[in-house]
């Protein structure tokens, strides 16, 4: 069953831009992982530190796996000191609409 | 530029499953707008009661020109009575990612 995450990251004042050069950088191991459908990296408009994340997997599973890949350790250890605590995920179950092929 | 909206929809208890079926059915009308690259309709699954809509744009005005469709009137009349209150829209500036085509 198709998995989605929101996941709503708090950059630390000054860092929001260099926190989503990192998550481009290493949303782009993805681009050839057919089980990631959308990967969506956003600024808020309203808060100059806020950073959303949209994925949106063809199961749970299969995102799991993909968090597992090694490369992905380096990205992660960049990007948790440039953020204000732990990112929040909000996990919702996609029942359908208008979505990537 | 690119626009996107995080929409999250709290229905009157017993009433989410009526409200997604509202939400897919009005969605159809943006399958043929090419302006409307993504419409993700999806549950919470950890509040009974919540519901998020994403959908991405080529542009706000292009947003702004499809919810001027008379068709979608109906819709909205449908399911603002089986909401608690109004839905609240998050507005996020898309940077990138893996994206519709």
């Amino acid at each position: 069953m198709a998995f989605a995450l929101l996941n709503r990251l708090t950059a630390k004042p000054g860092q929001r831009d260099r926190v989503v050069e990192i998550l481009l950088e290493s949303g782009r191991m993805f681009g050839d992982n057919s089980a990631c459908q959308l990967y969506l990296v956003a600024e808020s408009e309203d808060d100059p530190n806020l950073i959303w994340v949209v994925d949106l997997w063809t199961g749970e599973q299969e995102h799991a796996e993909a968090l597992k890949t090694p490369e992905l350790r380096p990205f992660i250890e960049q990007t948790m000191p440039l953020l204000e605590g732990m990112p929040e995920q909000i996990k919702i179950r996609p029942v359908g609409g208008k979505l990537p092929n």
